[in-house]
Parts: C-alpha cells; structure tokens; sequence
C-alpha cells in the first residue's frame, strides 16, 4: 500500500499575468502536493520541485487519473514510498489560449518566466512549509515542460539548483524547422495568418493537423519572436515556404543547445542536471538531447543524460526518474 | 458569465462490485454535477441524469479540465445557461482493468448493470434533493457509454424513462468483427490470450495496437461471453481467425440493433430516444446507427436520430444535443 | 551470370471476351517466358506454368523491370540457374476496366476462366513446344492471382495437376468482409454505386480509398454476385451498412475455403498444392491461408502451408518458392 | 482512336559511365519514342524531348504500361493527337544501385551529365531523323528528374533550350533536410552508414524507410557532396543529427534555387521554363517551385508557372502540360 499524499490546487491571482496581451486569465489552478507525511510531521520542511507541463496542457493535466496512466501525485507516491526523501510538488499553469507560453516572458504572450519565478515561487514559499533558498528548489518538465524547465533554471540560478528536462524541445534545426511547411499547407487553406487564427478559435473540436501548426509557428513564434506591439514574426514566409534568417536567428537564441555555452556559469551551479528523451522520439528531440549532452561535456559541467526506446508520448512512467533524482539532489 | 454548476466526488462503496472477478476496485469515484441554483433553492427538486464514460475512461474522465475541449459540467453549465431546465449529473464509473464493463452485468466481469440500477440510483435519490420515478432520469453516454446508456434503458424502464447515445456501439458486424482480425495479430506475438494479459499487464505504456485488442477481444469477451466460472470465450480462433459461430450469437445477443425488438416495450415508454453518430466514425458505428434508426422506425417507437460531420474521437462539443433534449424531456 | 530467358508478347485474340459486358478489350498482351534454352534444344518441350497477376495488374506487369524489385522472368531465370528444371512461364491478362475478374466467369464483366481454360491453354499447346497434358501444367498467382489460381485448379483438374497461391484471397469474412464499412464511406459521398463509378472512370488518378473502395464491393460484387443482365448485387446495403446475406452467401459460394471440400476431388489430384501468405497481410489473408491449410488436413489433401515475415505488398521475392516447387513438380 | 507512336529501346553503351564508383552498368536501356508519323515521312526531322525518370526508376519505368495510369508514350499520343507538333521522346536511364544520380557528375556515382549530354544527345543525333541544335532539343521529368531537367538546362543551354520540371527537386532547406532525422533514425538501427547500406543491399523487400533514409541521405550525399575518392560526405552527424554547415553548404551549390542566379545567363536562352508542382507535395516542393518563381521573376526571367491541387505521387496526368509546351515551343 502506497500512502497518498495530498493535492491541493491554488486559485493563483498573478499579478504579472493580468492584462497579458493574450487575454489569458491572470488566475491560475495551480495544484500543489503535499507528501504524505506533510501533516503528521509539522515541523518539518520540505524541498520543492516544480513541474510544468508539456504544450497543450494546463496545471490541470498533471493529476487527472485515468486507467492505465499514474497521475504525477501517484508518481512521487511511488518514488517517496520507494525510498526518495519527500518534497514538495508544484504544478504551475503556463498555458496560452493558443497552447504553451514556453515559460518564457514574451511582449505577445505575457511574462511568464517573471509569474513563476517572482510570483509563485516567493509564493509557495509563504504559503508552505518549504525549505528556503535555492539548493532545495528543482524545476522539471516535459516536453515543452521540459524545456521550460532548462530554460528557468539557466536563467534564474538563484532560484532552481536542480533541473531536468524529459524530452524537452531542443535544438530547434531539428525540432521545430522540419515541420514549418506542413504548418503553412494549414495555414494557408486559410489565406493568412490571422484567418488561420479566427478559424482556429472557431473549430469547436480543434483538428489535429491545425493545433500542430498552431504549436510551430503560432506560438513558438510568440514565445520566441514576439515584438513589443504585442504582434509577433514568423521565421518563415507564409507563402513562400521561404526561411526568414532574422526571425530564425531570434528563436535559436532561444534554443537550449545554444543558450548553454552563455548560461554555463549558471548550469555549473546546479546540484542535479539531468536530461531524458525517447529514441523514437517524433520531434527528433533525442538529437537535441545528444547535442546538449556533447556541448555540456566540452563544457566540463556535470549532468546526466539518458535514452530510452519509445516515442514522445505518453511517457509518464518515465517521469520517476527525474523525480526521484531531484528529491535526492535537493534534500 | 456561465453560472457555474458544482461538483461533488462522491466515494461511492458498491456491495455489488466487491470481490469481483477482475478484482477491480469496490469503491468508485463518482462525480455528481449540481447546477449553478442548488444551493439558493433548498426546496427544489432536480432531474437527473446519468452520464456514461466511454472505454478506458473513468468517473473522472468526464470532470477533467483541459485547454481546448469542455468538460461535461461545463457543457451542462453552458445548456443551462442557454435556456435548459436544471438537471443533476451523475457521472458513474464503469471502468474495468482491461478498460470497461459495458455497464452489464458479466460473470467475467461483475455487476455492472445492477450496481448502478439497483445501488447508485437509489443512492443518489437518498442523497441529493432528485425528483422521484423514472420520468425524471435519464441515461446517456458516448462509445460504450452510449451503448451502456441504451442497455441500460432497454432493461430497466423502470428506472429510466430518457435515453441518448453518442456514436455508441452498435450493429456488432461492422463495429466490432471487421477489427478481430487485427487484434489477433498482436495477440498471436504472444502465442496467447493469457500471454497477452501478462505483457499487457506488464507495459508501463499501454501501446496503442494492444489497447485496441485488448478492447475488442478480451473486453468485449468479457462483457459479452462470459463463463460462470469467471473465463471468457473469444468469438474467433485466436490462431486461424475463423469465427466461432456459437460464441458470436451469445454476443448478438447484447446488439443494440437485435435488442430492439426484443426491449420494444421497454422502448416505447422512453420520453425521448436520441441517437447520433458522426458520418466518418473509425469503428463503422455510424452504419449501426442507421440500422438502429430503421429498426426503431419499423416498430413504430419514436425516437430521434442525427449525424455529423466528423469521427469518433472527442467530439465533446456534441454532447450539448443531448443534454439539452434530456434536460427538456425529463423536465 | 544467370542465363537470360526470352520474353514473347502474345497479342492474343480472346472470342471469349469479345463482346464482354463492360467493354473491355477482347485483345491481351500476354507475355510468355521461354526458357534460357529453348532455342538451343528444339526438340525439348517444357512444362507451363500459369501465373496470374493480382489486382489492378494486367499481364504485362509480371515482366516490368525495376531498380530493385525482379520482375517474374528474372525469378524464373535465378530459379533455373539454381537447378529447377526448365518451364514455359505463361502471364495472361485477367484485368478489367474496374481492377480485375478473379478469373472466373460471371456475366457482369466475363468468361474470364473460360478465356484462360478453354482458349489460352491450347493456344499456348499450339504454340510452343509444351509438354502436353495437365500434369505438365500448373497455374499460380498472388492475390487475385493466388485466389485465381486456387480456383482454376479446383474447378479444372483435367486442365492444371499443380497449383500455388501467394497471399490469395480466402476466407472472405476476414479478407473482404471487413473492409465493406469504409468502402461505403467513399461510395456514399457519391450518393450510389452509379455515381461512384462515374466519379471514379472521371478521376485523372484514382484515388487510394477509392481504388480500395472500387476493388472490395465493386469488382468482387461483379465477379460474384453478378446478374445474367449484366447487373451485380452488393452483399451490403449501401447506405445502412447492414449485410444482405443472400447476396453475402452468394460470394461464399466462391470462397477458397468452403469451395474446398467441394472439389475435394480434383485437389486429390493434385501434383503439387502450396499455399503461403505473410503473417502480417494487411487483408487478413493469413488466417484465410491457415483456415485453408486446416481443411485441406481434414480432407487428408496432401499440401504444403509456409508463413513468412511480411505483409502484402511487394513480396516478389517470395515467388521463387512457388515457382522452383511447380517446377520440379510438374516436370 | 488515338495514333500510336513506337518505341524502340536501345541498349546504349555509355563509355562515360564505364568503370562508375558504385559499378553500375554502364550499359543501359534507354526507350525512344518515335511519334506515329516517323515512318511515314522519312524527310521529316523531329524535335527531341529528353524525359528524365524520378528517384528509384529507371529509364523503361516511363513506357510501363498499367490498368489505370498513362505511359509517357501514350501522353505524347494523346498531346500530339489533341494537335502539338509531333517530336521524338528520349527517356535515358539515370539510376545507381542506391536510387538515382541527380543527373550530375559526382565522384561518388559517375558522371551522368556527361553521359547524357556528351553521349547520349549525339548518338540519338546520328541514329535518328532529330532536328539538330539546341533550339529543338529539351529535357523534362518529374521529381529528380525534373531537378535533373533543370540542372542540365543550367548547365548546358548550347544543348538543351527548353525545359520543365514536374515536382522538381529545389529548395533543400525544406525539400530534403526535414527528413533527415527519421533517416537518421533506420540508418542508426545498424549503427553505421556501412552498416546500413550492408543491411539495405541485403534486403530481399527494400523496406520504405530505407529506402527513405537511403535517398535522402545517401543518393543525395553522393550527387552532392561526393569526395574524389568516391567516398561521400554526409551533411548531418550521424549519432548526433547536428548539421554540417561545410558539407551542407556543398549541397546548396546544387539548389536550383541557388543556382538559379548563377545562371540566370543560360536560362534567359530557354525558349520554355515550365515548372510546376502539386500544393500538398509530401517533399514540400510546392515551396520551392514557389521560390524559383520568385526568384525568375526577380532576374527577368521569362517562365511559367503552375500549381496542382494534388500530392507528389502518381501525377502522370499532369505531363501533358509540359510535353505540348515543350512540343509547341521547339518547333
């Protein structure tokens, strides 16, 4: 028997969301588990790792149950019952209207690097019983999770000590560049970006080949290439198929394969560097893993890099390796 | 603003399910909707209205949050919002560890049918402030739901007096045989059925060719021929795929399309019969709804029957037709 | 360096289809594969083997020479130079404008057994040096072709004393039956059977699902369930989906599997029965084959059964094994 | 009723091709089609078209006949019939044991555009009644080959002065390097690119994604970054997937899009630049075509160009249009 621990969600009112330029409620269900032990040991405080979910997701998503697929909460049950020290689990909301924010502050999404990091961390801080500073604070992530995950932790080594990144977007020649030109057939059944948009909004079941352009072009191009005005730039021409090198330069300054040699003083203050992605991975992010695991190496900073034979989705059962990591790295 | 309805997870214990074959849980988590008014009208009774998930889902399934698809309680807020008298939603859970019950009752399986006819119906009406007698409960559901939903009429009218169905498994020939044959395949990589439960039980991501033969072979195997002794017969041979006539007439028995005749009575005393199905439905059901529909026609019992543009898969957005016809009929 | 047989084109003049009801042409290129020494040794006659083209093939295909795929006179050449006894290897064409005649007679497309029986075989006698007499004639084809085979054997034993089948159609409730639900998708989004076949005669390139479409319930339903005006039935209702079984006992009349027992006596006859199909065909064939397999072995009908790892398509290389097996057989 | 042309193959002796790197046949089969009239006026001398195959064909792939798709002879019936100007049709042979050639010299494959231009185009000089001089020759094809067509126009305007491309190959960016990642993936299943091509060889069925991975990595490393010493390079690391930017920069030399202005000299001689492709290419072609447009346009340079509502496959139907401009336009 697997003692449960407890899951609260937080109506979370951020300040630094309200007005975002997506409309995008400022309040967020941001559901935070308690270990089991939580109760019965008041005086005790616990390490916290966050999680952020993967592109399309919500806070939400995180500890829905269902048959065959443990939930995250089930998840650090198993590693707690198994032996890792307890901590703390935070599932913050970064979700768009049009998918994913990337966790990143953008003038044509919103700041959401500054709601997590100046916001809810300080947050949960107060509101828990979390051990104080960054060395027992973690952050992980799939997915788009998981490059959120890498992406908070370079920037911010003052507040995470611990990242891991569960086939996160990396190395965006691979990731995301293959998939511009189905994007733009879609799009451009459409005639414009904004069109493709309105119809987007419309479709009450969202078809499956018109939320992977959104994700590619729409929202990345948000998060990475969003302009003050809150509009944002495509690295490709929408009817020519054509790169835009300006555009594309502004989004590989995003990529964590490049963004590693300029935050390397911050990835060296890590206590727990770990990165996981499936051989079969659908996005090609398993190249990306490989690619960061040699630049980190020529770098001489600590990390762990593993592979796993499966694809990019439903992946779950693997998440007990980066949790129960962190809770070891951060006790 | 949608006035937003409540949701209660009831705990529900069932003397029906416990020690069932599959030892399956016993305590079931049930959410039940209240609408937006409950609470202000402490002397209003309520129609009900019972909502069943499709296979692989759960109770919860259905209260789940997500970005971009509704979840049942917000699609009843939205009905009522839009003029629908009030109801309460039940939403049971069906689920078994091979994906689902069918809500009948099986020797392989449990009870299904009388834990929700003869324990959770009176349960609720003890509960909550419901309005007494079939007239006001309905039943309805999507994929298997939506065939449970109409079983469940069929049988017990006196206990549902409305029933809907959204793309619900129906005329067994096109919605289930043409997809035997596939499923013995994966079967047959592990030389047999018991072999295939121990690898299915051993995945820690259920592939998605082993859900499906789990589903159409040994789910239905169970629902439909199971043994007094708690085994199940398959309708083919699993090694030379020829079908076995007598098994396959044990599972026409539980065909929608054969049942009608059978339950016409029972049928003929329903407020309101409404069936739907989307013209590209993967698994042909839209057929057996035609089928269904003529068969209805033929006996003279008044129904009604509609399709739509699209497939099987979260069609969400259509379950506003029958929550809004139920919450009228059941009135 | 394999010795190079020669190809003839036959343009052969068929009375028998002249006038045919679909208007196809009553003139064939069928070419004939004369072995490597036919020329050398003028007084030698050779055995025949048949070998029947699948669907949407015509004659000519089985000579097409590709990069990578041999065509059947380069098999033929590799099974000789490996010490098969030389033989006369003889393509007729059995297509039709709609994909194929499964190479039995039927009065919606024609003669199409009695074209290849009672026209093409002595022609052939006249023609080339054969060795006269069944035992020194075999027929085999793939798909359509191994279906073709199997049937002509049975039904002509005075006229073929060996017979092979590649991935023949049989046991038609798994290899047709299933695939009705979606070909009526596309026939239904032409509103009838007329419509559909307008539709399809007009397309520029045949559409896959319609090509599918075309082959499952119109080209069988000619070939089986065909009218003495010229008419065929469908064993489904088009619009329902529901199965006519009258018409559906009417195609089983011509399923390998139950013709079996029927012409238990010319199998007897036998010189040579070889039945093989990949584990993995897409048209569920193998279970056909294995069905087949268990009934020739009830009947005491001597018969060799092989499996292999592939599905459907492109198995050229499997028909060595029919071709040296007939070969040494027939010799 | 349609005239029909002959066909005449030639067993053509290329001294060029002789002793290739990858040993290759240096004797190919190469079909002429010799337009209806030919033999009837024997003063008569004919414009020549050069058809150019796609990847994985061969030159006797275009004369193929089948059930429901044209031959390249019977379009130049039809489009001489419906009134162009009859012209002689030359469909050379441009295969290599691992797909194709690009129609260029390479180290790695052979010189190919020597073979076509230096021998080819004056032995069909001498050996038919061809009008002599660029102005009355032109080259074609579809996929590869309608890069091939382009190139060698590029390359050679004292030769050829008409060309088009069907679906041509252009625009690597988006045409060939997306797909190098799932290419990756089958060539690291056998740990080399040795090792695969030892694997691929040895395939009795040429698996799709192989012969996937083979084409766009190693055919097109051979055609475009081949080494003097018949080794290739390849533009991304194998283990890794990181592009090369040296080695990718040899491949966009060979961009028709690149090269374009670098020989916007020859083009402006074309009396005919037809290029064309369908809107759903599967290569992601249409974009190419899109951008050569603009950059043609950009030079001043005369050309047309068209767009298809269909994929990359099957669109013989769609060589009309370049076989009448062509016909018409060398007069």
């Amino acid at each position: 028997m697997v003692p449960e621990g407890t899951v609260v969600v937080e109506r979370f009112e951020s300040e630094v969301l309200r007005g975002n330029p997506l409309g995008d409620p400022y309040v967020r269900e941001i559901p935070v588990y308690l270990p089991a032990d939580y109760e019965a040991d008041p005086s005790r405080r616990y390490p916290v790792i966050y999680w952020l979910h993967g592109f399309t997701g919500i806070g939400l998503s995180s500890i829905a149950k269902s048959l065959w697929t443990p939930s995250l909460p089930e998840l650090m049950d198993r590693v707690i019952t198994a032996g890792a020290p307890p901590a703390i689990l935070v599932m913050p909301d970064g979700s768009t209207r049009y998918g994913g924010s990337q966790y990143i502050n953008s003038p044509a999404t919103g700041r959401y690097e500054d709601y997590i990091v100046q916001e809810l961390v300080p947050y949960i801080d107060r509101r828990y019983r979390t051990q104080p500073g960054p060395d027992y604070r973690g952050v992980v992530g799939k997915s788009s999770g998981g490059y959120g995950a890498l992406v908070l932790a370079m920037r911010n080594p003052e507040v995470f000590r611990g990242v891991a990144s569960h086939s996160g977007d990396m190395y965006f020649e691979a990731g995301y560049k293959p998939f511009f030109w189905k994007a733009l057939n879609v799009i451009n059944r459409y005639h414009s970006v904004a069109g493709f948009l309105r119809a987007f909004d419309a479709m009450p079941k969202k078809a499956r080949d018109a939320a992977d352009a959104l994700t590619i072009l729409v929202a990345m191009g948000q998060a990475y290439s969003g302009n003050p005005d809150g509009s944002f730039d495509l690295p490709v021409d929408v009817v020519t198929g054509e790169i835009r090198d300006a555009v594309w330069a502004r989004w590989l300054e995003w990529d964590p394969v490049v963004m590693a040699a300029r935050y390397a003083g911050a990835l060296r203050q890590m206590r727990l560097i770990y990165i996981e992605c499936g051989t079969r991975d659908e996005w090609n992010l398993h190249f990306g893993a490989r690619i960061l695991h040699g630049r980190l190496q020529a770098l001489g900073i600590a990390h762990e890099h593993a592979e796993f034979d499966d694809d990019h989705g439903n992946i779950q059962y693997r998440y007990v390796e980066s949790l129960r990591r962190l809770a070891e790295a951060l006790r």
